[in-house]
């Protein structure tokens, strides 16, 4: 089935939306959360374990696959669906994120040091061509341009893929701001071109950037709309508070195409998926719901729950009654506690679990509060 | 159902022989392969994916579990069955082997040291009663004795239990080991004495003692043999090398209760396994399996290969033709190679799940290999 977004339903009361995108490997109904995979994986489960929790989509980075295993195994697997053996949607970005978190540090480190460079040390040039670094893995240099980009999206196959972009420092004046918008647009419309040479069934989503600035966000939308892109991404700065965030997105999402999906990068912790699904966005990856398996803490209708919490040694019953996790109905959070005390990985393997199962009930209650218009 | 114990054939080519151990949980069908969930979980894996993969009997540390969570809570839970969500048979050991590694060392580390203590910061006392050592959790003393022990696992409950034993270090005089014999034989006593006071079920296996000594093997034999053990096990040391072991067991196996079943402390390599298996061993115990998987090492017909090998990239048939585990089932060696190269959680299930399956077929065939009288 060829990609395209079926529009279901619209809220009466804010701009969100029921939807469907139709890919190549089933169904995503909108809003979701996509959990990410970076290596093709994610951490602590295997696919098919993925698959029985119900997670539709699966975002993996192309800047750790570029490196290992690289684009020409996957290929000779047939592709990362069945290199990995995922049955369902795959997304992947296009490899600059990480790329530029090399150059500029995270936008937390990049707070910390006040807009100082602190790891410039792997990106070797940035240029229009692209960007040359050094792998972390054996030190040789590679060279990401749209281009490669996009041929290595193309080797991995994944239904959903997104052009690359120049993720500027937050700490950036207003004129260095706008050359980097302007290299991006070029940068995307290169994407864009090298993909239609050989769509293969896949989808290409635009990322609008512009950080906080309206105007240049404007622009973005603007200039991306106007090109035949499959779907937006909401990319770049995106704030330094979740408050700039909330700012910034009522006055994108209206200068989207609405007949096309939209993604909000790198967000998908609980408060900003109830502040942000009114607003219309369609999907939202994020690495919170399994980092904070990792780290003990079990989301819950409460919030959460941190599993090494003291009182939980004697808690017989499961983390949440009414979840009908692999988790919650076969062991109880005391077990869980004893496990994360322990040290042991497969506290990682039942939180994680609950963890994905508790986004995917979540996400399925936005969709329903939205059919009955209650958001 | 009580314990009991059936010989179902005796291989007219070696002391091998087939049996069935019936346990409160379930038959152990023997020879077979216990793989250690020190802490009530194997490593990287679930209970219940344990359960699929038809694992009849499991090791639980004792030392571990009295430090963590402690035996009141898993006796709370209604036992460790309970709390760790096992329906299959369960064997616990004493904890004294843990607590006489912090004295003496491992054999390998203390082979090394030439029989110096090397790290007795951790023992306080030993003498009659028993042994003091300080809690590695939060420098608490424990006294670990006879009844203690059999007290914290009368708490946890598992299908046979072992009492508290001295492990001498390698290097020792024969006075000496003679002495820590004797003492170690009336721990066992003791031992006995606390378990029968309540046996709910459990049966208790003796641990036959000597070190390399055939004297003082024969000794522990006939001792132990009078008392009214359920099963005998072989533990203290059992040389420096494999060829030691192998000249040790025939001269064992003929002085134990040949209606009882007998199970081989701490060994479960494949080819301690081929050696040991003629000589009439019913169970082994080893975490070799599951540790080599964590290293990447999968076990194979022809021994085993190694995931990370440059060979195996390319590779995207499963780890073994023919092989039914899940992970070859699903997935490739390419991609178990990519895994371990990117440091994946998900690499240690896989090759977990893998090794253990190979493990419970490889046993599998040598009942089948005895049952036709071909070992």
């Amino acid at each position: 089935m060829s990609f395209h977004f079926e529009i279901l339903h619209r809220s009466s009361k804010s701009r969100a939306r029921l939807g469907r995108i139709h890919t190549p490997h089933g169904v995503i109904d909108t809003p979701n959360f996509v959990a990410v995979g970076t290596n093709g994986t994610l951490k602590a489960l295997d696919n098919r374990m993925v698959d029985s929790i119900g997670l539709q989509l699966m975002f993996c980075n192309t800047y750790h696959l570029l490196l290992q295993p690289g684009p020409e195994i996957v290929r000779r697997a047939g592709g990362l669906h069945r290199f990995i053996n995922r049955t369902m949607p795959i997304i992947t970005d296009s490899g600059g994120f990480q790329v530029f978190s090399l150059a500029y540090g995270s936008v937390a480190d990049e707070l910390k040091s006040q807009g100082k460079r602190k790891r410039d040390g792997h990106v070797m040039k940035i240029d229009e061509e692209g960007v040359l670094f050094r792998s972390y893995r054996d030190g040789a240099p590679v060279l990401l341009t749209p281009e490669s980009s996009i041929r290595a999206q193309k080797a991995f196959g994944a239904d959903i893929i997104i052009p690359l972009d120049e993720h500027p420092p937050y700490h950036i004046g207003l004129e260095k701001l706008k050359r980097s918008l302007d290299r991006t647009h070029r940068w995307e419309q290169r994407s864009l071109e090298e993909h239609l040479k050989n769509p293969q069934g896949q989808a290409i989503y635009a990322v609008i950037h512009g950080g906080v600035d309206p105007d240049l966000r404007k622009e973005s939308c603007d200039v991306l709309s106007r090109l035949p892109f499959d779907g937006y991404a909401i990319g770049g700065s995106l704030g330094k508070t979740k408050s700039e965030m909330y700012e910034m997105l009522p006055s994108v999402l209206p200068r989207l195409p609405d007949e096309k999906p939209n993604h909000l990068l790198g967000i998908g912790d609980l408060e900003s998926l109830e502040m942000c699904v009114p607003f219309g966005i369609d999907t939202f990856d994020s690495s919170y719901p399994t980092r904070a398996a990792r780290h003990g803490f079990l989301l819950t209708q409460e919030g959460g729950v941190k599993a090494e919490q003291a009182g939980n040694a004697n808690c017989f019953g499961p983390i949440e009654h009414g979840c009908t996790c692999w988790t919650c109905t076969h062991f109880s959070i005391a077990y869980l506690h004893h496990l994360f005390k322990a040290k042991e990985a497969t506290a990682h393997i039942l939180a994680t679990v609950h963890n994905l199962h508790f986004m995917v009930e979540r996400m399925k209650r936005f969709r329903d509060d939205i059919a009955c218009s209650r958001i």
